[in-house]
């Protein structure tokens, strides 16, 4: 195989079309018939994880499932000393996500190996394609739990975390063929001596890109993300016979909080916050809610945007629920700090987006990805791939174009022959 | 049996304490473990209604199981040309509701009927006492079924409706061992030629009477209400990355609306309005809401203030539909005109409440009877009886006390032995 590094034809490996392909295939399993959904170690998810380890097998790999249901595969270097570079993303997903998001990540690197496997191309070190398990954190309402198992921060607690349907992960597990022991999921921590950096491909799952016109993009630091989950508790009563002046209705309340959420969030240009989930239990028409649960998600470029605005959003919410006569609970259930790329792996993946003819350009990620775990572990950088449709995401419509998976396969083998730890 | 309308004693006739007791037996049979939810036609549902029935049976009247699963009662007249005079209330609840709400209405009854049946008194009329089985109407979004079917108005269409988990009406007939046949259903249209008026005796469900150190009042009018449910369609997106600018966030339009909802309807005295019941299918915290779902409850004691703040309503809903860039759609489930009470029985139940030796007072109510319904098919009345604990209803710490019940019996009872049609 010749790859040049001023390769005329972007589809010269071609990988792109059976990338999407693949996609399109994992896209058949799914938790609902409707939409892709794929809840941490459900049917589909067992399902997605075969299919994805027979891949890596046919690419040439060696291939385990890990204690926490992680798939990864291994291009084994010839060189008895090699150390390992790590690459991979999450194939788990939202309710009714994108067939992309986390996916490309897995399938774009075993394309990769497959076509180094086949010219028998040999690299100076292991390359492991990590397919994370989970990263959405939908099903137990956790979130990187596939990432912190290589870290060893695997909180056991987990273990004991139910889903709605009352499943506890433990359950899960076992269900699923793991061994469902603290010691096997201890022995998944990674040896950070051992291990030579983190490369996530990943869609951007935002509008910068395509704005700009560019294929690919360089992530410079990954926003921290801090979430919580709230609970208001009013009072329930009659619909039509408590007048409006006596009630303490807890939707009300939660109605204005998330819209105080939605205001303070719009004062910085990297600020978002989100009420993703609400929900008033045992609420019926004819029924002043009584209370009300919500979930809170708020993310800026830097922690000190980020907690500026979380600090006030708690003042001004308490503030409303003093005033409301409702109690608000709030539960933190997520605080990860931003994650700053490392400065030599963004400079050799400019390089080979210049040698493959890309501008390199860099952006920060609004998302959280297993990158930003990993930085914990390894030199850690990611490379965005452009998202169609307006930049959408967690979203049916989300799609990416064969071409710009093509290019960023092209950057990825570039990178990969000319990686130096 | 003496009965001196003078009686000096609320408690001479002891059926405070029976109802409650009553009510209390009744509260253990519920859908769910924690609290009072009894849906239309669940196991729960039929285990109230065979209670109430063998309760009525032992009370002396003749009993049926209506095709609609209405639990009638007849406490029969010698008299070969008698018609019925009818009373009763619904025993369905909402989720998680009190104990007293309709019960009781069905419960004191019974309990003076077995009063008159023990001294051997007989009516120049039939009293019906008719359990509802269904005026809440949560399982099914139905309102009002139970005394449709006694109107001849039951909507064919209703059985064709599925629940939560897509069990439909037909079905849930079928299994409850009822017919589930239209023919069965239109045969319980009552003959209004045969019928003398309806009596519906109910806890206040709110603080009026409470506040006034009032036992009873008789109700003037029942206010009428409109329902309806909104489903708001915006974009779901990636949470991390979509900027606030660029959301088209359904949940946050929907909080909006149901503060609209909330401050048009504190602008009149008897004008209330409610979200009930509010969703986000599929949410997840890092995911913007692409779809809301809500109720929305408007009531007050007169249509035209109730009408006005309902189109109103409506009017700045859809601004903010289109404000934010959503889609609205907001469909009509129920449409009840205010109904006024029958003077002429109104007048009986006062000069009952005098001979008793209480003040007779006169209020509307709020909330919703099966006597609106009744009230289109003979001359119809309501006596309110005081609820505890600030006048709550629709939740768990619904009271009423055994002394006014005992008052309510009294007066039940004098207005039974002096009743002119």
């Amino acid at each position: 195989m010749t790859v040049s590094p001023t390769a005329s034809s972007a589809s010269a490996l071609g990988v792109g079309a059976q990338v999407l392909n693949w996609a399109d295939q994992l896209a058949g399993h799914s938790d609902h018939p409707a939409g892709l959904t794929v809840g941490y170690l459900t049917r589909a998810h067992q399902t997605t994880a075969a299919e994805i380890a027979g891949w890596m097998i046919e690419a040439g790999m060696q291939v385990d499932i890990d204690a926490v249901g992680n798939v990864v595969g291994r291009y084994v270097s010839p060189d008895p000393a090699a150390r390992s570079l790590l690459t991979g993303s999450h194939f788990d997903t939202v309710k009714n996500g994108g067939k992309y998001d986390g996916r490309l990540g897995i399938l774009l690197p075993i394309a990769i190996v497959s076509r180094l496997h086949e010219h028998q191309i040999k690299l100076p070190f292991h390359l492991d394609v990590i397919a994370f398990a989970e990263e959405e954190g939908v099903r137990y309402r956790t979130s990187f739990l596939a990432s912190n198992a290589l870290l060893g921060s695997f909180d056991m607690n987990w273990l004991k975390a139910a889903d709605e349907d009352g499943v506890t992960m433990r359950d899960a597990m076992r269900a699923a063929g793991l061994p469902a022991t603290e010691a096997s999921i201890r022995d998944l921590q990674r040896d950070a001596t051992q291990t030579l950096g983190y490369l996530e491909i990943h869609i951007e799952q935002g509008p910068v890109l395509l704005e700009r016109g560019l294929p690919l993009g360089i992530v410079t630091s990954i926003a921290g993300g801090v979430r919580m989950m709230a609970v208001v508790d009013g009072v329930a009563g009659h619909a039509g016979t408590t007048p409006m002046a006596m009630r303490r209705d807890a939707l009300a309340a939660a109605a204005e909080m998330a819209l105080a959420v939605e205001s303070r969030c719009a004062q910085a240009p990297s600020l978002v916050g989100t009420v993703g989930i609400l929900s008033v239990p045992q609420g019926a028409s004819n029924v002043i809610p009584g209370r009300c649960r919500f979930s809170l998600d708020i993310r800026a470029a830097d922690d000190a945007t980020r907690d500026e605005a979380v600090d006030d959003v708690i003042r001004v919410c308490n503030a409303i629920a003093r005033r409301r006569g409702v109690t608000l609970a709030l539960e933190p259930t997520m605080r990860v700090p931003c994650a700053p790329c490392a400065p030599p792996l963004m400079a050799q993946l400019a390089a080979s987006l210049e040698r493959t003819g890309v501008t390199p350009f860099q952006l920060p990620s609004g998302a959280g990805h297993d990158a930003m775990m990993m930085a914990r572990l390894t030199p850690a950088a990611m490379l965005f791939v452009r998202c169609g449709n307006g930049g959408i995401s967690h979203n049916p419509l989300e799609t990416v174009a064969a071409e710009d998976v093509d290019l960023a396969g092209l950057v990825f083998l570039d990178f990969l022959r000319n990686f130096r730890p």
